[in-house]
């Protein structure tokens, strides 16, 4: 019995439109699979439920309920629920959907993974630290015959060879760590299937994986194979169709510009989205980092993305408006689409299909 | 009793100069360590058995033979002896100094790193498998009561901070993999000790941990590691005295150059030096791929640094001259003294005395 399958035909009429729309998505029949229970645990602020909020957002016909420890006010807008309650209303799986810096899985965590395991749920993570690492975790998951799925566990890789390879790219590229790059590239991919275009999101972070059903966690990778795993993520295809490649991190961040390098001379892209936050006061968890001139953003990521492909070109920026009143969004879009020549709109907020009426320019489609 | 102590005094007088100029070796008592037998295989170039030469040429007291299987042309200019032969000549622990793309072992080096333990003796490699993942190497290890090191296997390593930290460090920097980034650093570990001067190589490579006796192995942590493990090896220091840090590939290679961004941003070097070898057809690895022109490698490099270190500065050029002419060597790096206004030096043939003089009027030590 495939119960993702029927998970999705059973609780959203939308959800049957997405199986056909998107690939199969690759759970394992009686194992591990929606539906899901968020677990937000103390996440200290929006960013740091990235997850569970791009799970509600992306595939809310997958999420019946969020478990929130108390004090935390944090939210993906979904019932609270108690690890029992979860359960009875069908969870199949919790998803550990918070990200911390590290990646490690704080006392708090582990007693309530442990809870949902005795609770009768699988458990899916996507911290660096494996919940198979944690003894009390994988004696709970053996004494209820329960899985344990650690979304940041990569494929046996090979490194990158730089080699040309047949069919198209984009890549999401940023400013920052967490200025939407996930969201812009599910929204581009949503927008090229509406126009009939081929188009697969490729997922490189854990809540892209959990949401495409597969992909290669890039940070989680050995150094050496980061290139190489963006390489495996979208290998060479014949149909005129795009793969639209999920990008992680910043080439400006002093922490994790390695895997936005990599990743960039890995996908090869014929395509690139810069992706933004405006007003962000400083680099993602490191206070008194500015963020890169925008210009000279889109520059670095042009120079470094001609080593492995030299007809690269900017198509858009997405922009995560989130903060701003529709106005003020609408300003900042417009000056940007003048300062630079380029479309210029929220995936979330305005769609992105101007974007996409550019790479359609670009490319002929 | 600590063997590798003993094998310093016991087999060079140099080591017993080096025991007090280098940090402490860290080998285990009664574990591997020198004296070693360097393990060739079927290295198919100079390049492939870079470990084994590094080692032979920076601490040939500790190195008293080579095993290579037959038809190898290669050699590190050591008796070549096979492992009954080692053994009984002193060999503590067979170095597996072999690279090759991937670091994956074949059945041929598994079968010789299991004759190398039924002969007695450890066995360590610097390849990214794992000797302990392969049964039978570990099985042989554990009948002859033998130790297995994997120099590749990282610490437990944070997320880089990109905070600016006390200390002095020098990264030396590539156009291509394998130009000569180590013997540059260690050239100058022992040009700035000459003078006095407080310095330290610190190692990002399995050679350089062999040598060095500890560091990290930078292209095998987890990718959102890699300017996490930069900081972790060269940490505030307060004496006034320098990090000198081993470089790793080049912002140019496809293959790994997510690695080398992420080591120059968590280095927050204060100097640069740029390593090259003149005269290469292409870069290591990848036929096709042109080397970058070494004026854009330097900027890209600088313009990388400034990130963690705005204030950072080349203090000169290595060449690797290896192939050149004596005549040859010394027109190229007047070349390049003339059109950058930089030192060049060859570290190997020509010390670097020029490039830590210009260190030293930079910095004012």
């Amino acid at each position: 019995m495939d119960t993702s399958a029927n998970v999705m035909s059973a609780t959203s009429s939308e959800a049957a439109t997405s199986s056909s729309a998107h690939p199969p998505v690759q759970h394992p029949p009686n194992g591990w699979g929606p539906p899901y229970l968020l677990y937000l645990g103390n996440a200290h602020d929006e960013l740091a439920a990235k997850t569970a909020r791009g799970l509600a957002h992306w595939r809310p016909q997958w999420c019946i309920g969020q478990h929130r420890r108390s004090g935390c006010r944090t939210t993906v807008g979904l019932a609270d629920m108690d690890f029992a309650q979860a359960r009875a209303n069908g969870a199949n799986t919790m998803i550990v959907g918070v990200a911390n810096a590290g990646g490690l899985m704080d006392a708090d965590t582990v007693d309530d993974i442990v809870a949902a395991l005795d609770n009768g749920m699988h458990v899916a993570s996507g911290l660096h630290q494996r919940l198979s690492s944690c003894a009390p975790i994988v004696a709970a998951a053996n004494r209820n015959g329960l899985q344990l799925f650690d979304a940041r566990h990569p494929p046996l890789l090979q490194v990158g060879s730089g080699r040309p390879r047949a069919g198209r790219r984009l890549l999401t590229v940023g400013s920052d760590c967490s200025v939407g790059k996930m969201y812009a590239t599910l929204a581009l991919e949503q927008e090229f299937r509406r126009r009939g275009l081929a188009a697969d999101f490729r997922a490189t972070g854990q809540t892209g994986i959990f949401i495409a059903g597969g992909g290669v966690p890039i940070d989680a990778v050995v150094a050496d194979f980061i290139s190489g795993a963006a390489e495996w993520i979208s290998p060479p295809r014949e149909d005129d169709g795009w793969d639209l490649i999920e990008g992680q991190g910043s080439l400006f961040h002093p922490s994790y510009a390695g895997v936005s390098l990599g990743l960039l001379h890995g996908s090869q892209p014929d395509a690139l989205v810069l992706c933004h936050e405006p007003n962000r006061a400083h680099m993602r968890g490191l206070p008194g980092q500015p963020l890169p001139d925008l210009r000279a953003c889109l520059e670095a990521n042009l120079a470094a993305a001609r080593l492995t492909n030299p007809a690269v070109q900017v198509v858009g920026v997405a922009l995560n408006t989130s903060r701003l009143g529709a106005d003020d969004a609408r300003d900042v879009c417009r000056a940007i689409e003048v300062a630079f020549d380029l479309p210029c709109q929220d995936p979330v907020s305005m769609g992105v299909s101007r974007i996409v009426d550019r790479v359609q320019s670009c490319f002929g489609d």
